[in-house]
């Protein structure tokens, strides 16, 4: 049964998704689809719109036959971790043929001669990484501009226009990149997204539109029925059963209370304890606070914003406050050493046979609950932490009971 | 201007405190009361009913003079620290000569003797504590078990049946090491409480109860008419005025959330840097939260206790997760070294009369609010987070603004 392997956070999934899914299937040929899809919160540094469940039903819904979930420890990370993370996992499950992702241009060719020449991170690609890091500006922006410069100088003019710096060509550089390091035997292909560009915020098209837009829909402009064009039937029934019960959207402004309540109740010396706050930003946000009128998410992060701190490194560094993510516990010899298990978070009739294969092939443990793990695993706790808070400050409040899901719920099982 | 100290947490300001501030000045025949005064967290690990301004502006319409505030890092400790926090603060100032504390008894000898001959803690002391200690039960039963041991060993047979387990002798003689330890020039005093036993839960009286019960006419049958006949017309008032504005009653249950929080996103080593768990408490607590139904205080407490960890041992440990005292912040070494300042809630006319003496007199700087302060005192900071923790999670919902009263506020100043 060859399998194609996709890496998602389905926040939620929509038309977008339903065609990615489609062409990937289609163009590798593929008989079932595993998806390693982002818990409760998100690489942005945000929560998601819905509990990890409900997208997980929505992902089934919407055709996949496994999901598995990219620990919090990872799917909160830049790129590079991200990347990490997320491919080798699809690599570890052992049942997996091909990976493909959504890039800007549908180009594989430069992002694998990219990655090829960079996965090494050889001194004088550092070099040139460090020159443009110097220069000012985001990670990911100099990281980008590293590799066109690396190219040039290799002589791989073409190559080295290329637009790296797209966001969906910067991730799919790290899973290139992150492949070549694990040696994974997936084969990789990407597709070009159709119609809506990332994080683009209004819908373009009748019926495709970015999962930023839908967000907006749902969220300032609190209306479900306008989502409605723009997903599946399946995923607009799930997103109206957990609306009416109150527990959707959520967002950052449900969990303001409890973060400024983490930053008011930490000195500088804890919260630089904390991953992401690095080079006095602890200091920022403590200052930041005594100046605030409201108690409104949105107001905090306006007050930290400049060029350096942008938007998605300080809603990482915030959300590193919010589930009290400690630097140690995110050394770069930690995450390096990868995921220690593969969590499952749902399946189809399918799926199942691919987990029956995966006895066999998986090169990890597999996990059906957080539950008596055959031994503990870091990020599986972190992931139960990230869960717990998530459920705690949920639209309408949340029951106690719901704090560790992780513990007591199956997987979502779909015919 | 002969001057008498108390120590208080006025929670609220009652008629048994007002009868007690009346005889501590007759007895002391002094003229001016200086109050230290616990802020917004007491020492059953509790929130205070009302903010300490608002207890400040209790105590000076009562009959006090100077309103200094205890830091948490004191206030919220058992005896021995409590009382070392705040006997040294009232000697600090300079303009104290006498201070005076209800007993049970009213008798001053047995504990004077007692704190005598326990203040140096020798190694036969020690020995016959650690031999009470292993009996099991609490920390205060057992010293005060060791106490009457060793009186008795001494030959002192009658001060040996004094019954130094009640709370306030137990405060009382810790008063009264603290003095000695200092080496205090304060003149000790003590009243008899009337009527109302500390802790008592109801009103037995027609004008005097207990703060306790007093707390539970507003806390469990919340009203606020029950409570007028036992305290003073102005507490009435400014209680009336926090209750109509919804910031009054505060209890734990406004920081059940927070709290819960602040647990589940902490591992188990996390939790165990924090002052007050020990003895694998931090396990305890994380695996309580699983079986819990809701969201309340009293039900995380109920599955917490046991013979071992009394309410209040819980209490202090749980306030200790809910505002972040590292364990490193509270060493024996440090909190010897005492409160490095003297901070000023609020006076009347003959209180700002001591303030001009204490620019003299006062052994420590004396602050009117904590920005700006000389040189950064780790015990300001942590009532700064205390407040800020404090304000976060009112009744109704904290204003950002509010959260840095620390910083905004002039001492209260009445005529």
């Amino acid at each position: 049964m060859r399998t194609v392997g996709l890496i998602v956070e389905y926040n939620p999934f929509h038309n977008g998704h339903l065609y990615h899914l489609r062409q990937s299937r289609k163009i590798t040929e593929a008989e079932a689809v595993v998806a390693v899809m982002s818990g409760h919160f998100l690489q942005r540094g945000e929560p998601a719109l819905l509990d990890k469940w409900t997208r997980t039903r929505m992902a089934l819904a919407g055709g996949c036959d496994l999901v598995i979930e990219l620990p919090c420890a990872y799917a909160t990370q830049a790129a590079e971790w991200f990347a990490f993370g997320a491919v080798s996992l699809l690599e570890a499950t052992g049942v997996v043929d091909a990976f493909c992702f959504g890039t800007e241009s549908g180009e594989l060719a430069p992002l694998l001669q990219a990655a090829e020449l960079t996965a090494k991170e050889s001194p004088e690609f550092k070099a040139i990484l460090k020159r443009r890091l110097q220069d000012g500006g985001s990670y990911p922006g100099a990281y980008s501009a590293a590799v066109s410069d690396y190219l040039a100088e290799r002589g791989h003019a073409s190559a080295a226009n290329f637009p790296f710096a797209m966001p969906n060509h910067t991730l799919g550089l790290h899973y290139l990149i992150a492949l070549n390091r694990i040696g994974g035997t997936m084969k990789p292909y990407t597709i070009a997204r159709e119609k809506a560009q990332y994080n683009q915020t209004t819908a373009t098209d009748s019926r495709i539109a970015s999962a930023t837009a839908i967000r907006k829909m749902l969220l300032e402009e609190r209306t479900l029925e306008a989502a409605g064009p723009y997903v599946p039937e399946s995923t607009y029934r799930f997103l109206r059963e957990e609306w009416l019960a109150g527990r959707c959207p959520v967002s950052w402004d449900n969990y303001a209370r409890p973060l400024l309540h983490a930053i008011v109740t930490r000195s500088a010396e804890q919260l630089a304890e904390l991953r992401e706050l690095n080079e006095g930003l602890e200091h920022r946000i403590r200052n930041a606070l005594p100046k605030l009128d409201g108690l409104r998410f949105e107001e905090l992060l306006e007050a930290l914003k400049t060029k350096r701190y942008t938007r998605t490194k300080l809603q990482r560094a915030l959300l590193s406050v919010l589930l009290g993510h400690a630097k140690a516990d995110f050394t770069a010899e930690k995450l390096a050493a990868g995921v220690e298990y593969i969590r499952v978070l749902g399946f189809t009739g399918k799926g199942r046979q691919l987990l029956r294969r995966m006895r066999d092939a998986a090169a990890l443990p597999v996990l059906l609950s957080a539950a008596r793990p055959p031994r503990p695993y870091p990020y599986l706790e972190l992931d139960v932490r990230a869960t717990g808070a998530y459920m705690l400050d949920l639209p309408g409040g949340g029951a106690a009971p719901a704090l560790f899901r992780d513990f007591t719920d199956k997987p979502v099982a779909m015919p």
